[in-house]
């Protein structure tokens, strides 16, 4: 099932059901997916009964399926970004066996199609392509047997970031505030059977196909994390509940072949540049770049549907 | 002008106006603090008009003033603190010119008089005392000289931490998940007028009086924060928005004169007893130990009323 969220006059939008084929949605008996998912196993059968889609769908018209949330918790759990952020930002490798998160904006999460405004230019502006989940209520102490059950959706996220600040704050110890804008959510997010056998061990087995000003960037495959979704989930959920609608992301989506597949965000590239010649080359974005990321399942099809926004001037 | 929050069978409770001396109130014509704080201009004269109080207030029936927000940053701007907690923590010093700040949980703040519940006594369970505010939405960019008319309103946090977590926590460099469970705020948010000249360069010159199992444990005074609150708001919303609702606070407040005033949260404490005998002596908190906290002003009055926890197991 592929779930969205039309722009209407209220800030949480109005839920809608997507047709398998992403051209057609029907409007969901509740009105926004935040609502669902505080009760969703009354909700799930609901929205699963929908099995005609008499719109057409636009996706401009769309905001990010859940266009704000209580909670967003990004974890960073590909090895490879891990350790190139480390030597490009000069940080000192801290290797623990638990997953790094951090928590971060979570009041605004961008339409697919919406232009991202940046206060400044030269603050390293960059994207960074991950995957994500999002949970109903998880009490505090769940394990990672259990969280699993917890996760409800899938959806696919561009963590906007302002590489200029990020290794300072890092350095405090305090996490991300400056350098972590608001992110984008592509337009659909999917029960985890959708993905079948590529849901796997609670990671998407999907390639992230990234573009940058229309040009290939990366192309990094998902089943690659250090730990699962139900891990990262067990983990938020140590010590406070989670509530509904809490979203945790992937970190950047990386693999050790980087060098063939690409990468998912400027900062691993340059990264890339630095082990191998010394120092980064290639440059972050401008005003009026753009930005296009869709997964891609071993059979092609793009359950997420694409994720693509230009930066402009706040 | 006083407000705080009934508890009813919905998240956001009710809001209502308390009368000046704090046993009385009247239900708000506006339904919850955060509709309020999303259009202040028009809410704030309507609040204000009320001068009857016909209800008794007990305080069992209050929820946090905010019971829930969009967003919380916390800083650390007590500079005493700082230096004590690196101290006991074993981090490296690194003394930036901006406020260290993180985002916390804010899905939940404990009503005054709530029992915490947490799910293991071994991690080592604190209390930090704070201050904090309440913006009304904040464009990106704003400046500290403008930062500080978004201040709408003033409130009492204690910042639940949990130890044993927080040094490694803070040592990945991505903040608090795990060691932060969410805070309790005091019955009353209030203007900044209530405080008179207390509110003094967008700081609270009130002290802070902590008791843990009835016993005095601190008295520290607010005014001496590195950083006012205006500065916590540009920082903030140096590259994003803030919105509506958004609230930060001051980290523990501390004083230089800690040896006479107390300290605010055990940690401190602890630091202090590293620094003088080389090792900590004071234990964290235990199942059933309960914390008070009440700021005063040089007239004796409370302005936000008395928070006032209970440790559970969860």
């Amino acid at each position: 099932m592929r779930l969205a969220t039309l722009n209407t006059v209220t800030p949480d939008g109005q839920l809608i059901v997507v047709s398998p084929d992403g051209t057609h949605y029907a409007k969901a008996p509740i009105a926004t997916l935040q609502g669902a998912l505080e009760d969703w196993d009354a909700a799930e059968p609901q929205l699963r009964a929908i099995t005609e889609f008499p719109e057409a769908l636009n996706l401009a018209d769309l905001l990010a399926p859940l266009p704000r949330a209580w909670q967003w918790l990004d974890g960073s759990v590909y090895p490879s970004h891990g350790a190139l952020m480390d030597k490009a930002l000069g940080i000192e490798p801290f290797k623990p066996d638990w997953p790094p998160m951090y928590q971060g904006v979570s009041d605004t999460f961008y339409a697919p199609l919406a232009d991202v405004p940046m206060v400044d230019e030269e603050l390293f502006i960059d994207f960074e392509g991950e995957f994500g989940i999002i949970t109903d209520a998880v009490r505090a102490g769940t394990p990672a047997a259990e969280a699993g059950k917890h996760i409800r959706l899938l959806v696919q996220i561009n963590d906007w970031s302002l590489r200029k600040l990020a290794g300072p704050e890092m350095k405090s110890g305090f996490g991300w505030i400056q350098a972590k804008p608001p992110c984008g959510m592509a337009p659909f997010a999917i029960t985890p059977d959708e993905l079948g056998e590529a849901w796997d061990e609670h990671q998407i087995a999907a390639n992230l196909r990234v573009e940058w000003n229309g040009k290939p960037f990366g192309n990094a495959f998902g089943k690659a994390m250090s730990h699962g979704f139900d891990q990262l989930v067990a983990h938020a959920a140590r010590t406070r509940n989670l509530v509904a609608g809490t979203v945790i992301g992937s970190g950047t989506v990386s693999n050790e072949t980087y060098r063939e597949v690409g990468s998912s965000c400027i900062a691993e590239r340059r990264g890339i540049e630095v082990v191998d010649t010394g120092s980064p080359i290639t440059q972050f974005m401008k005003y009026g770049d753009t930005v296009r990321m869709e997964a891609h399942l071993p059979d092609g099809r793009a359950p997420f549907g694409a994720l693509e926004q230009k930066v402009v001037k706040a």
